[in-house]
């Protein structure tokens, strides 16, 4: 197919893989440490350039990410490819350190529930803990994005006002973060929404080069909550391999944007982004296999399936 | 949830529900027609202001709606609601004229090899076949529409070139249909190239207050090509109540676009569509039951369970 232009939009976009962190910690199976680093690898020589590879999270919390430290040993690095780690305080920080890890993320939530319910602490807590991890990561020459979640709806809040989003970013950016990743954790936005945060984030002062968005395909929203980003300026995206970290048949569901859905637009709108699709299905296809459940992606289920995988 | 207006977007949308007929007919479950009549009848009540009702097309290709004389004669019809048939030929024609319908449906290809298999005529042959048709119908005061499939690519032909699609779809306006629904038959579409088709078309005569935009979610694109097609002035959008039609987890997946998930996305930009949400996704999960399956729709799986259904 060819690709079609639309006016407004980026030459290239950088897609942020969460599938290997954010998707398999939302996974009932655990996959063995070898099946990571190839998962990984795969992502790597598929064209993605940024692949979130775990998680310092206790293990008690995440134990399907308990082998950081092993996977962080034994996975080949790609060159030109950045593996960030998530480091939810200090501790998680001196972990990262020690494992030579130069790219970490650490996550916040717009809401006082979910900052209750995820971190056991306030919103205002939670900034203060970050402070020093965020301050010693840059002392250290590490780049260090910001997730904030809960940016759109709230399960037990509803909708969150932009005013809300806006003062939680703005305090993760004095902080000295590096990018921010906008969550619409629940899946509950939509592109009017999303237009409106950018634009009042950008008014606080943070453009939307600093910006990734988040988007989970709970209300089927995540691919036009997309378009309206990049029509923001917005030029970095997450998704996840497959769409792993939640099937969209299951009551747990998060619902991840699958990164081939997102390339199959991208690519349709003559968008950059370096990404061998076919490969990029069939490991994905390969992961499948590995987790026992097809792989939610409308396009992984389209393609057809290679021969060499 | 609060709306969010995007500028250059319509203050309402029609949705054109195509479940009874083109959900249905492409399920495995034969419905029963009084469950057939119950759905058209719940549809109106939650709001749906143009129900496409069945067809008229030989039961030899379309046993799930055999019944369409019975179906015509028992329904309830609600004020204000459209309940268009889908004819194929004079036969088809004269039986929609029999039966009392007043708005009809006529379907085209844009390529060769699709009229080949659908219509078993070339496209020149098949508009032939067309024009008495339409020409009839308008002079017994019906309203037409015209279905064109394959108008973004086309499994035997690859991608469909606009022009191709343009030429069908000006002669299909000069035999003197009302309306013309753009298909996206096997998803693969993406928002640039909805925008640039319509462009075409406007420069060819075609504005976009008598287009409709018919999407397939195979690719996971419907969503965001419906947002450029609103963009472009299109005020009509087709749909399927639940997302029936095709299961995504399906070798077979047409994969139409979820009403459901649809009218999550316009109400949530401001854009009034008269549907009461919940009241449709309980006439979703009500017909999945029937269907032996879950609704496909996203928002329907997402959406809490109303107690009464």
């Amino acid at each position: 197919m060819s690709a079609f232009r639309m006016p407004g939009l980026p030459e290239r976009v950088t897609i942020y893989e969460v599938g290997p962190r954010d998707g398999l910690q939302n996974e009932k199976t655990i996959v063995p440490v070898a099946d990571k680093a190839a998962f990984i690898a795969r992502l790597a020589a598929a064209g993605l350039r940024t692949v979130e590879a775990t998680s310092f999270v206790h293990p008690k919390w995440v134990p399907q990410l308990a082998d950081a430290e092993e996977l962080l040993a034994v996975m080949e690095r790609a060159e030109g490819v950045r593996y960030p780690v998530l480091v939810p305080n200090e501790r998680g920080l001196d972990r990262a350190l020690r494992a030579g890890v130069t790219h970490i993320a650490v996550f916040a939530s717009a809401t006082e529930s979910f900052a209750r319910r995820n971190l056991n602490r306030t919103v205002a807590e939670s900034l203060a803990m970050f402070a020093p991890v965020v301050t010693r990561a840059k002392e250290n020459g590490l780049w260090v994005r910001a997730y904030v979640s809960m940016c759109f709806g709230d399960p037990w809040e509803g909708e969150v006002p932009i005013e809300q989003v806006v003062s939680v970013a703005v305090r993760l950016m004095e902080l000295g973060c590096d990018e921010l990743s906008l969550g619409d954790t629940i899946g509950v936005g939509t592109p009017g929404h999303v237009t409106a945060l950018i634009g009042a984030l950008g008014e606080a002062g943070i453009g939307a080069q600093r910006l990734a968005v988040h988007f989970h395909d709970t209300y089927g929203q995540a691919l036009a909550n997309t378009l309206a980003a990049l029509r923001c300026g917005v030029t970095t995206v997450d998704s996840s391999a497959g769409g792993i970290g939640g099937c969209p048949y299951a009551e747990s569901a998060t619902g991840n944007l699958a990164t081939e859905d997102l390339v199959w637009m991208l690519h349709g709108l003559g968008i950059q982004t370096g990404v061998d699709l076919p490969a990029l299905a069939a490991t994905s296809r390969w992961m499948a296999t590995r987790l026992g459940r097809p792989s939610p992606s409308r396009v992984v289920q389209a393609l057809p399936v290679e021969e060499e995988q």
